[in-house]
């Protein structure tokens, strides 16, 4: 395939790229920017499949120091800019990248990073303004199966593995999107997720294989959001269930402009009651599942199921395939178990990671460690993650589920749950809160004894001012587990 | 990737897949009569990666087949119903096709074909009705290097060779054109080009891709058009200038419907006023580049241009490539020279075929023998087809091909056919013949409509004395057309 960037500024010159903060850039710009600075690199002695790793926060000059690396056929180690030096170091060391491209604005961590790696060249962002134009040598034509990009996966024990995405992971994944989204020549997609997590770097993927403008935004801010909604006329945007329950919040009783047609929602499963309330205003949700392993959504709700079956994540995009397995054979209709998924979207396997590729990866197939099940209409339905599973006298307890009730209580702004060890269950259920207005543990306890089950209630409930969340604003389950053991 | 229908069925199955003379079929509907169908072929002895030829009308039983020998990954020979039971049993033969599915329809050829080809088992579809249902094992995955089908076209050489399209052609040919005139959920592409030409068989397989809804019709019919445009809100339609003209010409002062958002127009390049013609009446063509061998478009005009670059067929799709070659270099910007194209969506090559391939495919690139040149901009103008190309009413004809039927006559000592102006026709072919016997105009037609298809026979007969040749002994066509000008 010819080189994606040089394409889309060959068909499509003059058409917008990328908006950030007020300034606009066509394709044409854009590819001479990259084209630009991956000159710069190229005088660095940035070279062709090298790991280079990438340390940034959004921003316009990202995303042509991405496209740079694109064109030049380098390998990106992308850091997640959250992480302490400690955690970066390490991934610096396991993917063995050789150049580290940041910004004055980690200069401490840069420090930090410097005195571990003495021998590794770093060079930030505004010193490259400066360095001579060399070359450079792009490459022509996309070989599919080479690697684009590494992105660490958070890791709920032990250390972050690596993920490889390959051009073709990209490329598919975008594609299979459009199959189902549908494409649309006023397409505009809101950015307000990290470039450095799959969710921010499949949209600018997006971008250059669609012709498709985007709005990039620095960090999600509500109050920018809906401004930008309004102003740009942007018709879709990725949201997790936290920014989304803001938008709502912050709209009340306005309704957003008919030519927004696409709230992808993403990371994790959604509570039934803040579907509702999207319903209720119109927002035209797609529920969808994916991770950093399928290079963003694998399996997305169809526009069509999107009320008929709300809560499900959908079916598999057109080029994927997904099963639930129990117990080593294929689950039943209904019937949860693992979710295991193949498609062109799913990364070849983690970067010097043989043993955990092995048994992650079977005839092409990934285990994801996630529980789900798969109803008589072949929806998936995502129950939760294997690990945040809370098992209480034999009965399953997803977390997800009881954050769901917890939040929708009106006094709640923001819940937790994690399982904590119980001499006679094995496992009980507790929730730290977080409070938008005066409430007691027993007005709650009376709330959740209306809506589920028993042996679900929450048997503790810890009041904190804020639920420890990552980047992606997932939950971060283990700080929680901190909490009690203090 | 999944098996492309039954994943199909299984994402949209209540969407409306075909629509044919009234009928309507969902993809679940689709999908079941394409298993049902498998299973007959299946008790018939039709095996996965058999090649199988294939003689049909556009019918919704057509699209059926077509369908089941996919699910099955059985190699469909698509052959033109047009052609003489001569033409038709030399295409069975070099393909090495070991059945042949057809209908009643052609029972004449049928019978001509039995006769030269005893051993060669025939079903017709009206006997497949009547067949039991065995099995069928249908491929749950398909490679997108397999093969999918073979069409043939003719060369210099005047025999036709069979284009080897795969899966993944027409996969790539699908997507690339979606990235180009995006994709709506209310997409409706009106199909009234044969099945058995990548025109038509390139609509079926985005229906199935985009799970987009198709109206097929068995010919083009200039009322029944206009009228599914209306009723059934087609938003695309594939034309060549032939049809386009007629559609011109019935419209008068009315306007197409609003939702009607593409005339995809291919077959050849169109004239200036033809295209001003639609300007006026509002008619959004996308003029278009393509063949067999790129598996439908490999060039389209954008949206933004066709209004800038009237007669241009714009860039080539976001997947493909092109250059232009002249002398054994690539020409200079506005430079006319041989189109030279390369893509996933282009032919690994012709089958059976190891010398041709060698000449017409270097480096992947596929010498197209069509010329023309990209100007300042990068747009593709098509100058002419291959200079010997006859285009009539879309049908590709290889004037060699009929020089070659006239010299077998025993009373044809030589012959030169070129292409002539026709209003309706765009170009029809004629011939100059030199005798070396007495016979007269009758004959040779008569003679004629035994060993080609109706399209291809000479409209008119000029007898000469000599047919004017180069040194290498070549056709100068040129001067075959001044002595018509004359």
């Amino acid at each position: 395939m010819p080189n994606w960037l040089k394409k889309r500024a060959l068909l499509t010159p003059n058409r917008q790229a990328i908006i950030y903060k007020g300034e606009t850039i066509t394709f044409t710009q854009l590819y001479q920017a990259a084209y630009e600075m991956a000159g710069k690199l190229t005088s660095k002695g940035v070279k062709n499949k090298q790991f280079t790793a990438v340390l940034l926060q959004n921003h316009l000059d990202s995303a042509v120091i991405l496209l740079a690396l694109q064109l030049l056929g380098v390998r990106a180690v992308i850091l997640n800019n959250r992480l302490t030096a400690d955690e970066l170091i390490w991934q610096i060391r396991d993917s063995n990248s050789v150049f580290l491209l940041s910004e004055e604005r980690f200069l401490e961590k840069l420090s930090n990073i410097s005195d571990s790696l003495p021998d590794l060249p770093i060079f930030k962002k505004e010193e490259l303004a400066e360095t001579p134009i060399e070359g450079p040598l792009i490459i022509d034509e996309i070989e599919l199966d080479d690697i684009c990009t590494i992105m660490y996966t958070s890791g709920t024990t032990g250390y972050p593995k690596g993920v490889i995405q390959t051009y073709g992971n990209h490329w598919w994944s975008a594609t299979g999107s459009a199959l189902n989204l549908g494409l649309h020549e006023n397409d505009c997609w809101l950015c307000t997720v990290p470039l450095f997590h799959i969710s921010g770097y499949s949209i600018l993927m997006k971008s250059i294989i669609y012709g498709m403008k985007i709005v990039l935004h620095e960090r999600f801010d509500v109050n920018e959001t809906l401004n930008d909604i309004r102003k740009e006329q942007v018709t879709i945007m990725s949201v997790v269930s936290t920014t989304l329950t803001m938008i709502l919040d912050y709209l009340q009783e306005e309704r957003l402009p008919k030519s927004f047609r696409c709230m992808l929602l993403g990371g994790g499963p959604a509570s039934l009651p803040l579907l509702e309330r999207c319903v209720k205003k119109d927002i035209p949700v797609f529920q969808t599942y994916g991770m950093t392993e399928t290079s963003s959504q694998i399996v997305t709700l169809s526009p069509e199921d999107s009320f008929r079956k709300l809560g499900s994540a959908g079916k598999p995009l057109f080029p994927s395939q997904l099963k639930i397995m129990q117990d080593g054979r294929e689950a039943m209709a209904n019937e949860p178990g693992e979710i295991v998924v193949k498609g062109p979207n799913v990364t070849p396997g983690y970067l010097n990671r043989e043993k955990d590729n092995r048994k992650d990866f079977q005839d092409g197939w990934l285990h994801t460690g996630d529980i789900g099940y798969v109803d008589e209409d072949d929806f998936l339905f995502v129950l939760d993650r294997r690990s945040d599973l809370i098992i209480s006298g034999g009965e399953n307890i997803y977390p997800a589920e009881i954050e769901g009730v917890l939040t929708s209580h009106s006094a709640i702004k923001d819940a937790g749950v994690i399982g904590r060890q119980d001499d006679k269950w094995g496992e009980i259920p507790v929730a730290f809160l977080v409070k938008k207005a005066p409430v007691s543990e027993t007005d709650i306890m009376d709330f959740c004894k209306e809506k589920l089950a028993k042996y679900k209630i929450p048997k503790k409930i810890y009041f904190i001012d804020e639920i420890p969340r990552n980047a992606s604003k997932k939950i971060l389950r283990r700080e929680l587990r901190k909490l009690i053991n203090e």
